[in-house]
C-alpha cells in the first residue's frame, strides 16, 4: 500500500563546496563546471518502511523519525558532503538515513538546484566576477531524484535515479510552422507557416546500468549541456511541431552522452500569437502577444533504440 | 515508452445541468445533493495511442488533433451532457473521443470541480439564495480522474479511476498532540501535548468492482460527504499524530460507504506555533502564529481489510 | 522624503478573542456578530520617525527596532487587546508603539482578517456546528488600515484610517449587459445583451469624522454586510456595465450606514465567454469558458453628496 | 474623487524594434545598449476624465473606449513606435491616446519590460549567440511609468514619471552584520556580525526638469546599469544594515547620472539562516537555511542634496 511521510521545501545552501571539474565538453555548450561558491537547492525527502504501519494504525509514535529532525538530517549532512553535484548528495543523504535507522527500508529523494550567478561589478580593473556577490539563480533548475531500498543484506541499494533540467522557456521568433493537423467540426486552429514556437520544457534523463551520475565527473551530464544541446536544436531546425523537435533534441543528447539510456521530455506551448504583420521597421518587425489560454503539453521518451533505427544517419 | 500530448486548464462552466438528486445521506453530512445551476471544473485531457509516433519522429501531423482542437471537443460535448457529476461527465467525454478517432487508443481526463455557492440576497421575504448569483468556488474542490483504452473489441473501457476532494484546510484549536516520536542527536522539535493541529488534507477514493460512481446516484459518494466524515473525526478524535488521524477517517469513509474499496491521503502539516499560553480573556484563550516552513507531508491508503483486522470494532 | 521599515505578513491568530456582538442589522444580510473563536488576520506594520534617518545615512542601528521585535511586538499585544475587530486591534497596537518608542513619530498599519468557519459535524443530534475544528477563512477576506502619527502634545492622532473587504468573486449568469461604447477602428469586441457577469471586486470605506470603527459595535459596519449588499444589488440589478453597478452598490452602502462618508472600489471584469447558446437541457442553459486575458480594471469613489444629488429617491 | 478604468497586463512583443545604441558608459557595468530584436513588455493602461462619470453615475456608454480597445489600441502603437525604450514607447502610447480621444483627460501607464536573452548555440564556429532563439527574460526587470495630463492647451503634458528596475534578488555571503540596535523586552532577534546578507530590491528613479528618459541616448540611465551599481556597491561595502546599504547605492547612482533628481528604494530582508558555521571543507564554509519568515521591508529615498551634505567627499 501507498504508506510514505517526509518533509519539502527543505532548502539547502553550502557555500564553497567543491567545484565541479573535469565535466566532458560537448560542442553545444560552453559548460565545463560549476565553481560551487554556493550549492543550493530545494530538497523533498520521505521515508518508507513497514515499521511506520502502527504509527498509522494504532497511533504509536516511538519508531517515527519526525519531520523536523528529517529537514535537521539533510541539513548535517550538507556539512558532511565532500562531492560537487546535487546528484550525489542525495545519494549520499539517502544512504545516511538507512545507515542511521535500521526500520527504515526505502528513501526517496529529491532535489531543485539554485544556479546562482556571480555578480558583476565594476572597478579600477574593469567589470569582473564578483566572488562574494551572487544573483539568484536562473529560472532553468537542474533537478535530480534518487529512490533507493534496503536489499536482503541490509544494504542500501539504488531503485530508481533521474536527472533532469526543468522549465526552460525559449521563444524562436522565426522558422517554425504547424499545419496539416486534423482538420474537422471540431478545428478553429488556422494553420502557421511560420510562427513565433515559443515552449516550456523540462528534460529527463537516466544513465545506462553501467554508469552513473556520482561515478566520475567525466561521465557526469549536467543540466547546462543539455539546455545547449536544446538551444542548438531549436535554433538549427524548422520545426513542424514541438513533438519533432524534442524528438531530435533527444536523439541529440543521446549521441553526444553514450553513458545515457534514454531521455523523457515534458513541454508546454506559449506560442505567441501575431497581431501585426508589419511594423514602421519594415523588414520581419512584428507585433505579437501572449497565446490565449490554455496551452497544449506533450510528453515523450526517446531510447537510444531510436538512434539505432536511423541506419546510417 | 511515455507517449502522449493534451490540453490542461480547460475551463468548462455549464449552466443549468441537471441537478444531482437521490444521493444516499450520511450522518456526518446533511449533503443531499447540487443544485448544478453553475456545473463547472477545470479539465486536463491526454490523447494516446501509437499512431501518434511518427508526429514525434517523423514530424507527420497528419493524424493530429490540435490541442486546441481537443479544448473545442471537451466545450462541446459539456453542452450534450444530461448527467450531474463530474465523474459521469469525464467518462463521457473521455468515451467520445474513441468514438470519433478511430486512431486514438487511450484517454486520460481529469477535473476540479468549482463548487459555486448562492449569493445571499436581502429584501421583503429576508434573507435568501439568489439563484442567478453565486460565489465563486470553495477552496476544496471535488476531483476525478478516468483512464480509458481501447479494448480488443474497439471500445472504450475503464482502466484507472478515481474520484477525490482536494485541499481541505482544516484546524482544530485544541485535543491534539504529537509525542512520543524518536529523540536523538538530530532531534530539535518540543513534544507537544496539546497542540492547534492544522492540516492540509486530500483525500481520494476507488470504487470497488461492483460499482462505479456514474451508475446510479443512491451509490454515487459525494465530496461534501467525505469532507464531512473528516471533519466529523477531526472533532472527535483527540489525535495523537496526523498519520492516526487520517487511518481513522480513512477507515469510517470505508465504513460508511460499502461500494468504496479504498481511500487514499495526501496530508500536510501546518500546525501553529503558540506564542502566548495565556492572555486578557483567560480560560484557553492563546496567542498563535504561523508554524516555520518547511512543512512535514504524508501519503497513505485504506482499504477494506483494515476494518475487517478490527474484530469486533 | 520617503522613509519607513517594517515587517509584513505577521501572522496573528488569538483564540478566544472577545466576541462582537449587538452590530445594527442591516435587511440585505443576516449577519449580526462574530463569535472569534479564532480571531486571526496578516498585519503589517511600518514605523516613521525623523530618528531613524542616521540608520540610513550613517549606519547607526542604536534606534532601530528591529523589524523582528516589531513582529514580537504585534504578537504579544495580541494578548493584551480585548476587543472585537481588527480596526480597533490595528489602533490598539499602533497606539503601543508611540507609547513605548518614544523617537517614533508615525505608524502605518495594516490587516487582512481572515473569517474562519465552523466545521460541520455530524452526530446524533444531526449535523451542527463544531466549535473546535474550523476551515481556512473564505476568499472574501475584511481589511483595515490605521495611520497614526505624534502630535504636539506626543499624543498619538489618527491621520488616516479605512475599513474594507476584498476579493469578493461574483458572477451573475443572467441579466447583465454591456453595448453603446464607442465603435471605432480600434473596437473589436462584440456588443453583448445578455452576459454573464463575473466581476472580482474590492470595497473599502471610510467613517465620516464623528463616528469611528472601535468606537462602538452599533456603529460598527462589517465587512459580510457590505458584502450582503453588494450581492443584492447585483442581484436586483440589470446592469449596463461593472461601472454602474459599483455606483449602485456604493449609494446603498452610504444609505445604509449613515456613519459612512465614502465608499472606494477596485473591480475586475472575469466575464466568460459563451461558447454554446443551446444544450440538451434546453432553457437557458448555456455552455462558458473563461475570457481570454487580460482583464478591464475599474476604480470609483462614491461620496455621500451623490446621494444629494438625487433629489426624491 | 478617485475614478479610472483601464487594462492590465497587456503583453505587448515587438520584433526587431531599433536597438538602443549610444548609452553613456559607467565604470560599474558593461552595459552599452540592447540589440531589441524582441523588444517585449507587460503594459497598465488607465484613462480619466470628467467625461467618463456618468458611465458611473447614469450607465452611459457613450463615451467609454471599451478596455478590449485599448488593449487593442497600445498593441497597434507597438507597431508605429520606432524608438528604443519603454520610457519611449509608454510616452508614446499615452499622446496617442489624448490626441485620438478629445474626452480623455488624462492617461496613466506603466510597463515591465522583458530582456529577452540569446540563446547560446554550439556549433562549427564554436559556442555563439543566437540571434533567433532566446531565453524568457530575467527575474530583474526595468519597470517605467508616465502619467499625463491635457493641458490649457488641449496638448499632453508630463504629470508623474519614473524610471526603475525591479526585484533584484543578491545574496553576499560573507562581510555584511547587523547588530547595535535597541535590545528590550521585544528582542529575541541575535546579533549577527558576519551574515549571508540576501536582499530583494527595486531601485526607481526620477529625471531632473531639464532631462528625460526619452531625449537621447546619451542621457538615458538604463536599468542594468543601475543594477550594475547595486552590485557594485554591495560588493565594496561592509555593510551594518541594508538601511545604510541603500542609501549608498543611492549616492551612487546620483553621482554617475547628474540627470537624475531622486532615486528610492523598496528592500526586503531575506537573510540566510547560518546553521553549521563548519563542513569537511573548512574555511569559510558553511551551512545555511531560508529564514522564518515573515521579512522585514525598507523604504527610502536619496536626493541630490544628500550628496551635498557630504562635503569634500
Amino acid at each position: 500500500r501507498s504508506m510514505y511521510y517526509g518533509k519539502g521545501d527543505v532548502f539547502v545552501y553550502r557555500s564553497f563546496a567543491s567545484p565541479l571539474e573535469g565535466v566532458t565538453t560537448i560542442p553545444e555548450s560552453d559548460f565545463c563546471g560549476r565553481r560551487n561558491v554556493i550549492f543550493g537547492m530545494n530538497v523533498q525527502v520521505a521515508l518508507k518502511g513497514d515499521a511506520f504501519l502502527t504509527s498509522f494504525t494504532e497511533g504509536d509514535n516511538s519508531l517515527v523519525v519526525a519531520t523536523d529532525s528529517m529537514k535537521n538530517f539533510v541539513l548535517y549532512q550538507a556539512g558532511k558532503y565532500d562531492g560537487a553535484t546535487m546528484e550525489g548528495f542525495l545519494r549520499f543523504v539517502a544512504d545516511k538515513f538507512l545507515e542511521r535507522y535500521d526500520h527504515i527500508s526505502g528513501v526517496e529523494i529529491s532535489g531543485s538546484q539554485f544556479l546562482f550567478a556571480n555578480a558583476r561589478i565594476g572597478g579600477a580593473d574593469g567589470v569582473v566576477d564578483s566572488g562574494k556577490v551572487f544573483r539568484e539563480g536562473t529560472r532553468e533548475m537542474p533537478y535530480a531524484y534518487v529512490e533507493t531500498a534496503r536489499n536482503r543484506d541490509g544494504n542500501a541499494e539504488i531503485v530508481r535515479r533521474q536527472s533532469g533540467v526543468t522549465d526552460l522557456h525559449l521563444i524562436k521568433i522565426k522558422g517554425s510552422s504547424f499545419y496539416g493537423y486534423i482538420h474537422d467540426e471540431y478545428t478553429t486552429l488556422p494553420e502557421s507557416f511560420d510562427r513565433p514556437l515559443y515552449i516550456y520544457l523540462s528534460i529527463y534523463w537516466r544513465y545506462d546500468d553501467d554508469h552513473a551520475p556520482d561515478q566520475s565527473a567525466a561521465e557526469y551530464v549536467a543540466a547546462e549541456q543539455v539546455q545547449g544541446i536544446a538551444e542548438t536544436i531549436f535554433h538549427e531546425l524548422d520545426s513542424p511541431s514541438i513533438q519533432y523537435l524534442i524528438y531530435e533534441i533527444g536523439k541529440r543528447v543521446l549521441r553526444r552522452f553514450p553513458q545515457l539510456s534514454e531521455v523523457s521530455f515534458e513541454s508546454n506551448n506559449k506560442t505567441w500569437e501575431t497581431v501585426l504583420e508589419e511594423t514602421v521597421s519594415g523588414g520581419d518587425s512584428k507585433v505579437f502577444t501572449d497565446p490565449r489560454p490554455p496551452y497544449g503539453f506533450q510528453g515523450f521518451t526517446v531510447f537510444r533504440e531510436d538512434l539505432a533505427d536511423e541506419g546510417s544517419e
